[in-house]
């Protein structure tokens, strides 16, 4: 198990072998199984195995070729749909209608999607995240007739990989880790801890094909800048807005 | 391994003796494996073991016992300051200081968090994640000096176990899982998924103690009720802007 987690490598290539139904079944019980607010479970897993539902899912994943190439497409969502209704049948009033909501319902579905992950890995799938799932939530959720109180925050693709890839790299452990306060960092700890990764065989050759003269800046004027994060931010606000998670 | 996933109980009673130093680094060497957006790793893990400061973030979880009880209780944030520090100090211009940058680092940080607590239970150490932690994100962030760019998200308490819970329940996994597109619940359909718990002992005990009608008013009369969740949305969120993760 514990070899299991620490060899996670994210795959996106994957065999056209579709998941047997009770496999997935496995995947889904271990995700339900993962702490959850008051036992609430304000979350839901759609499941996309249908080859047209993936094509119109691919755009707002920007294409990228395992979404249609995957076997299974899981769109996880925060949901106080579900719950809420629950609550109206029975003469209550849901105040779930709000920010901190989504935040805990958020919660709850991205410990159970890392559940789902695991299992998957235990089974010999391989997984990957999709970060787009925030850059297009709004058409995303059109597409899977997804209704009010319920917004996605992330999307995993799952089959039988097809690549081997290599374990990447992590900053060093202490970087990420504080021991009973947080330790602010000097300049010359963040030089320190980023200093394998500037030298790597990658970095170097990241830096060619892009003719720029660092890894941060790779980061900033390539990989993700200015514009699309505030654009993402303002799309996802107004989205927890339509969506009636923002009212307080 | 499946069995470990499935078998999660969450543990409040925790035995006095502390974690080894070289098991806990295996905790958090599992949680830096998990997927991370960009390999940014948009986290950082704020492990307490003080009794005194242990003592001080105590009342930031309303006092439950097992703050101070456990050997270690573990802050995770969502943390954009130290890969912010490090773009500045390469002449990069990171634009990370907004909502979606939240949303990817809180993202990170649940998917880190959960891999931990999957590490801790496969070395038989128990945990329970600590709600409380969304209530009084600030004051949390006061004791453990937390700088600009860092927000707690959740907290895990970790210890070897002094109890046996039994299993809690779930729903019914159709109840969370739609398969290709969302399909919405009938009221029968939301009856029928609550049919279980709401008739189970534990429910007639709870709504005995409580003088209520159904558990739906459980929840909603008495453990997450609007006035706490508006002011609990509202102190997240001026909490954000205070930490700039929301300038859109």
């Amino acid at each position: 198990m514990k070899n299991l987690l620490i060899k996670h490598r994210s795959i996106r290539k994957f065999r056209p072998n579709p998941i047997p139904d009770e496999v997935l079944r496995e995947l889904l019980e271990a995700a339900v199984r993962a702490s959850t607010c008051g036992n609430m479970q304000l979350y839901s897993f759609v499941v996309t195995r249908d080859a047209e539902l993936k094509q119109l899912l691919a755009p707002c994943h920007f294409n990228q070729p395992m979404v249609t190439q995957a076997p299974c497409v899981i769109t996880v969502c925060a949901d106080i749909h579900r719950f809420s209704m629950w609550c109206r049948q029975r003469g209550a009033d849901p105040a779930y209608d709000n920010f901190a909501w989504f935040l805990n319902a958020a919660t709850d579905a991205l410990l159970a999607a890392q559940n789902l992950c695991i299992a998957a890995e235990a089974n010999d799938l391989g997984i990957c995240y999709l970060g787009t799932t925030l850059y297009t939530a709004g058409e995303i959720a059109r597409v899977l007739n997804l209704p009010k109180g319920v917004v996605p925050v992330t999307t995993i693709v799952v089959g039988y990989p097809d690549e081997k890839p290599e374990l990447t790299d992590r900053l060093p452990l202490d970087a990420v880790v504080h021991y009973e306060q947080y330790r602010n960092y000097t300049s010359a700890e963040i030089d320190e801890l980023w200093a394998e990764r500037e030298a790597s065989d990658l970095t170097k050759r990241l830096l060619e094909e892009n003719g720029l003269p660092n890894l941060a800046q790779i980061f900033t004027q390539r990989r993700y800048v200015r514009d699309d994060n505030l654009a993402i931010s303002r799309s996802y606000l107004a989205l927890l807005k339509e969506a009636g998670f923002f009212n307080q």
